[in-house]
């Protein structure tokens, strides 16, 4: 079986260079890595990576837990995530919850302890603090981005500013009946921006002396089918109320979409406001408060990063500004005919 | 150091029940790998998955390569292949180019070779013949999803017939007229749908008797965007198109948008038609011809593990329907004024 040493001995140089070259790690030119894979190929020589990994202590390998990477704000934190860590040579072990309780337990429980990882990317969910535990066994870095966890690295927006940006928005325009929909999300997606968000609305209503209905608070699942379900309910009521804030982006849609099913114009009879800047935020004229959520991805791993290059690196919380996007979906309230 | 001896003395099972209830097989009751797992952690024990994937030659992870998750359609076939993978116990390694050629090269030069995986998944790319040939070499399963490749296990829909029955669609209302908005996409991404969506465009028009414009064949690069550019020029030409067919659903999105800035209503001034039936497909009433993108995944995963358990297994190519659904931005064309 062809060994390490047969291709250092091809290429003349130490097994120290080929090594690197084919972990790819920095410090090598792309011609001598070119050589070695070239090499390598030619004499049939397959590195083993799991060896590599026993003998060094590491996999050059980072998990990530996400609840539903379907969801573009999913996906864009991962794939800046991704990017960040590829420069790096590090590659990502997708694990992605899809709302699935058992899926869950089994990553926490089973597939952390048995694969073993650099570090690992927990993004929008809280752990809870048995699963905290878990992670503190590892002895890895970890980040965790969407939750406030004090003692941990973590990175997020601050979401009870960013909910009182969007109702102060509102309010300025003249709104005083103004919906909101969030939700606690599903049992297993339990990250902590939905709470904030909720404080930071009725905050703002408080401070402007407005009163807070209950009625007016409806739990939209943080999907646009949510946010459509809610939205024909808040609509339809006959002290429907002039405007509405919606705790992402995905619900504004299904808002947007229920105000067309009921006859209703947007801006002129119903007001809307998001948080995310989604996608398609811009095609549907969507005011919101943007959040940046590749970004997001790309401190969290770095922040992993810079953990395992550093011993004396400490847990930072990284708090990213939010900003408020006018668009066409929010105006004044008209008086009612 | 604690072994996987003591673990099995303390639960008194053999070795290879422990052995099995940590790598997630199986043939293990709950309450079994609960015990197992409850032990490891009480006596400080860590697997050595590097050590195990050595020993068997498996390392229960699968790579997935993809163009871009940020993108609805590839997300949701990463969802559904990683669904099926979890269920039979494996890891999903994931590989965003993102666009990134320097990143493809990477993937298929270095790290298919350095990191050992059980199988590949290859989506919606078609690999180079050189890339064909490091797949070859591994000696592993791979299936390719989204591309026609004979000799090669994969798994698509039939874009000529996709695109037919759009076009189709748009003929049997009586347009004659009609736009195509696909493109070559971008360089890194050159997977086979966009030719043979194209000539499914230009084979009805040419059944229907119907005389084929290039000018009226416009690069919308398969986004939003794209559709976006593409459309604002074709709908503002004095001969405009009445009805428009977008390869993808993102650049029809990008065409109902274009209409509107251009004061041109959907369906009476034109219609619009998509290939998908992408998450936001429904609220934006678009009529599109729906593919099975999340099954696709599943399908693929399926494959790539019935051939890890199967030494007889032979690729297979699978074709999955597709189905016109008609929704509110299709109809008869209006006489112009």
């Amino acid at each position: 079986m062809t060994s390490i040493k047969d291709v250092a001995r091809d290429v003349e140089m130490s097994t120290a260079t080929v090594s690197r070259a084919l972990r790819g790690l920095q410090g090598v030119s792309d011609e001598t890595r070119a050589r070695v894979l070239e090499s390598s190929r030619r004499l049939g020589y397959v590195p083993s990576p799991s060896a590599a990994g026993l003998a060094s202590g590491h996999t050059r390998t980072v998990a990530v837990i996400v609840p539903r990477v379907t969801q573009w704000f999913f996906a864009a934190i991962v794939q800046g995530a991704e990017e960040v860590l590829r420069e790096h040579g590090y590659d990502l072990l997708l694990y992605n919850l899809a709302g699935d309780a058992s899926a869950r337990h089994r990553v926490f429980e089973t597939s952390l302890l048995t694969k073993r990882v650099d570090a690992v990317l927990v993004f929008s969910l809280k752990p809870s603090p048995d699963e905290l535990e878990r992670l503190s066994h590892l002895g890895r870095p970890v980040t965790i981005v969407g939750a406030d966890m004090p003692g941990w690295a973590t990175v997020r927006i601050d979401d009870h500013e960013a909910a009182a940006t969007a109702t102060r928005h509102l309010l300025d325009l003249g709104h005083e009946r103004i919906g909101y929909l969030g939700g606690a999300t599903e049992g297993v997606l339990d990250f902590t921006a939905p709470s904030a968000r909720l404080a930071g609305y009725r905050g703002s209503l408080e401070q402007a002396g407005v009163a807070q209905c209950p009625e007016l608070e409806a739990d939209g699942e943080f999907t646009v089918a949510g946010g459509l379900r809610a939205s024909r309910d808040l609509l339809a009521r006959p002290d429907r109320p002039t405007a509405i804030f919606a705790a992402s982006d995905e619900m504004a849609i299904g808002t947007l979409r229920a105000a067309r099913e009921l006859g209703l114009r947007v801006p002129e009879d119903v007001s809307v406001i998001g948080i995310d800047d989604h996608e398609m935020a811009s095609y549907f004229d969507l005011t919101t408060v943007s959040q940046p959520v590749h970004e997001q991805g790309r401190v969290a791993a770095a922040q992993v990063l810079a953990a395992l290059g550093d011993e004396d690196w400490r847990p930072e919380q990284v708090i990213l500004p939010t900003e408020l996007v006018v668009r066409r979906t929010t105006s004044r309230p008209q008086a009612r005919t």
